[in-house]
């Protein structure tokens, strides 16, 4: 299979400037090696607006009038239809009745047409609005364009901390890892990247230990509350993971916590529990990771008001 | 009197390198031409970190064994305790008794001697460990070296935003102030920089009117929620301001705690409300402020665990 390239990468970043945060590293105080890269301040609150951003500025002129359309109505819904709204493209996310008002509310508030369907008929659908409506489909990671525009954060820790040792990512589709262990280890080839994702949602453990595709069903992956990383690997992010990355961690609910508390106690960052997982690894796990100059993703911010006000007043714990 | 210059602010950059957080701008989605500056990430959670570290960093090497003191149990006394340890220069914070246990522990936590004493002995003592023990006495604002390093902000502001209209900046003893509008009314002139104070502690705007220092009693100004901002000016920032600030504005209780809550929800910084009345004046004030690209400057991020549990689950206002 034809894998992203660090040109690629390098391509996607020109298209960001001027729509993307550059966010900084930030220095942990209660871990002298450790940064967090905070993507929960991107203007959609998470990483997917690289990609999406990407994907939009590269349609073809005569693409970009007909539109796109996509059936996430989560980080990547919104993210998709900021970048729309950005290069002024018509965009359509198809939404599971029953998905929470403020969520609809949000991406209806970035100028995107909202289509409410049932939860099964989600993909059929938006497939159908691209058939018909010859509007493009934007997948939320099974995408080259999608996993270049995630890179460019390895791109931005390379420069920032030319002698990282180790990345730390969340995985959910492995768009994220797959664009990161794409930039990083072609830069720095010392440097390790690991992915990180819920004990409860450990499919892409599986699927790289078996070298093949593993799905867990959504029964079982519902019970972590890193809700953005139910998500199973699609056969394009499986191939970048097993070529670049160097391994794969999961870390528990109560780990999850622990460390979505500390990073807005400590780091005054707003985190969704998705988002504290890479941190989570480095808070519990770092006996088991390589050792040095260590980057945690922190990969959103969009969290239940009611999740953040626990994690404000949760009493700090040791990790 | 002798004004800090563009020079002394650019000086002080050079010190702040691998101490501090090249802070992003970054957009509201609430308001197409606002930005906010989020110094809530520096390390200690505020601004106070770079004017501390420029006066650490300048001491002169016969100075610097002997160490620093300061009286200032907030940010102030946390950003030179952090900028002292990274230059492995001796601090001594002297703190008021009654000083909540987390200030004072954090104060430690960072390799600071503590001192408890009476509040109305706070300075004395500060001054007498100085005298005796050699140390040199850094106070929070009024200081030429902290205002040198407060403008920082001010270079980056510009550098991101080269054709930046308003900068909105919190006034509590005007060091902050002082140091924006020197960098940004060198770099830019036509640009206006506005002081932001709550309704409840606007000595600073009496002072500016009077033309001379107006001190509102510390009975008067603890009533705001604003607790970095009941300062009162020095004759230093005062002709800082009174030669180089374009206006002052204030704002109520309630638009502090609306601002500090859209902060939390949807720029996703956990900040203090003395950080949040530059956003909150943009929000309920704009008629009354100049025109065009805005830059609120947010100052810090060391908020009660209640205040920020409230604010995230805070209906949103308009403003």
């Amino acid at each position: 299979m034809d894998l992203v390239t660090l040109d690629d990468v390098r391509l996607a970043a020109k298209d960001l400037a001027g729509v993307t945060v550059r966010t900084p590293l930030l220095p942990c105080r209660w871990d002298d090696q450790l940064w967090v890269k905070p993507e929960s301040l991107q203007p959609v609150g998470s990483f997917k607006l690289r990609g999406a951003t990407h994907a939009v500025a590269r349609l073809e002129p005569a693409l970009r009038a007909r539109g796109v359309v996509t059936h996430s109505s989560g980080n990547h819904g919104q993210a998709l239809a900021y970048a729309a709204r950005v290069h002024g493209v018509p965009c359509t996310v198809v939404i599971p009745e029953g998905a929470p008002a403020v969520k609809v509310d949000r991406v209806r508030a970035l100028g995107a047409e909202i289509r409410l369907v049932p939860p099964a008929d989600r993909l059929a659908v938006a497939e159908e609005i691209a058939a018909e409506q010859g509007r493009t489909l934007i997948p939320p990671f099974d995408d080259r364009r999608i996993i270049a525009g995630q890179g460019t954060i390895g791109l931005e820790v390379v420069e920032d901390l030319p002698d990282v040792d180790v990345v730390l990512v969340p995985v959910g589709g492995g768009g994220l890892a797959s664009g990161i262990a794409t930039a990083v280890k072609a830069l720095r080839p010392t440097a390790k990247v690991i992915g990180v994702e819920p004990e409860l949602a450990a499919d892409a453990r599986d699927s790289l230990t078996a070298g093949e595709l593993r799905v867990w069903e959504p029964a079982r992956t519902y019970r972590t509350s890193a809700d953005g990383l139910r998500t199973s690997l699609s056969e394009l992010t499986l191939a970048h993971l097993l070529a670049r990355l160097d391994g794969i961690v999961t870390v528990t609910e109560d780990e999850i916590t622990a460390a979505t508390a500390r990073l807005v106690q400590q780091t005054r960052l707003v985190v969704e529990p998705s988002g504290a997982v890479a941190a989570a690894a480095r808070m519990f796990h770092a006996a088991g990771l390589p050792a040095g100059r260590t980057v945690a993703v922190v990969s959103g911010g969009n969290v239940d008001p009611a999740v953040l006000a626990a994690a404000a007043t949760r009493p700090d714990v040791e990790g």
